[in-house]
């Protein structure tokens, strides 16, 4: 079994969200968001840093997933953006997490099957998928579609959608080595 | 006495100088550039953590500056940037470290005396004011020049540039509470 964190970050609000993954079936382990007070941007990049040190010691997964960002509105919202994910990057590799990124594109794809999917179409096929009785809170969700992502990725699933997958796995159909 | 780090954070090359700070004295202790392979980002960014974490190990600075940026070329560069001073801040601030951030122009303007200085400029002033042989590498350099730039704001001399501090030191002059 292996424990994926998967991260949504943020210079306001920074999601995270843990699922297990063994043979192909994926189980809810935590979720949540780490909000950063207003103030200088040092410490809020620390609480980032030292929340998400507290969740790998706390949870040990083995593997992290982290949209990766080509894109923002302004320079000014890249740089935020960045040094957050910056922060996020190193709690995990610096605590010998192999990390792995994913495009927003992939995320939706693997997650509702199309990679233009809403915030809240990912909200609700997580809590599908993870039979959550509740949607998790849009960056939490964020999180976890990246964690479902990978767990795809590592499995030799990259090109199949949830939806699929369950589908498939209903038919008895399912291998780690999928043909498409 | 205080060691101060300052460090100019970048993708491709992160920039580090230390020096000491005692009674308005400034002494060069090291500098250096740590320049990082092509590669994936969080391998990348794990190197600038941990080359700093070292760095910090072995120096025992207890405040570091790190040059504030508002604008980049563009979102992609800015985010690229932002990234490796995420990684730059969380190891010093994750080590304990006071961590303060300056503007390019108030950098420029404490070791210049302007803030429409030059690389060049820069590093020349560098190496004149801790009395090095030789110029440092550009980023060494914007790394000490950060470092210059909080000692000077720590010893409440804000407004004051390194060559007008020299002049008054010479005369006699200097206090830690200078009058403009």
């Amino acid at each position: 079994m292996t424990i994926i964190l998967g991260i949504d970050p943020g210079s306001q609000r920074t999601g995270f969200g843990l699922i297990s993954a063994e043979g192909g079936r994926h189980r809810y382990v935590t979720s949540g968001v780490i909000r950063l007070p207003k103030g200088p941007l040092p410490e809020r990049l620390n609480i980032i840093f030292r929340s998400l040190n507290t969740i790998i010691d706390e949870y040990r997964p083995s593997e992290a997933a982290v949209e990766e960002v080509f894109m923002a509105k302004s320079a000014g919202s890249a740089l935020k953006l960045g040094q957050a994910r910056g922060a996020a990057v190193v709690a995990c590799v610096g605590a010998d997490l192999a990390v792995a990124e994913y495009t927003a594109r992939q995320i939706k794809k693997a997650v509702v099957g199309t990679g233009a999917a809403s915030k809240e179409q990912i909200q609700h096929m997580v809590k599908v998928l993870l039979k959550l009785s509740a949607s998790p809170q849009e960056d939490a969700a964020d999180a976890l579609a990246a964690a479902i992502c990978h767990a795809h990725a590592r499995e030799g699933l990259n090109n199949m959608s949830e939806p699929m997958l369950a589908a498939r796995m209903r038919r008895g159909r399912l291998s780690n080595k999928v043909s498409s």
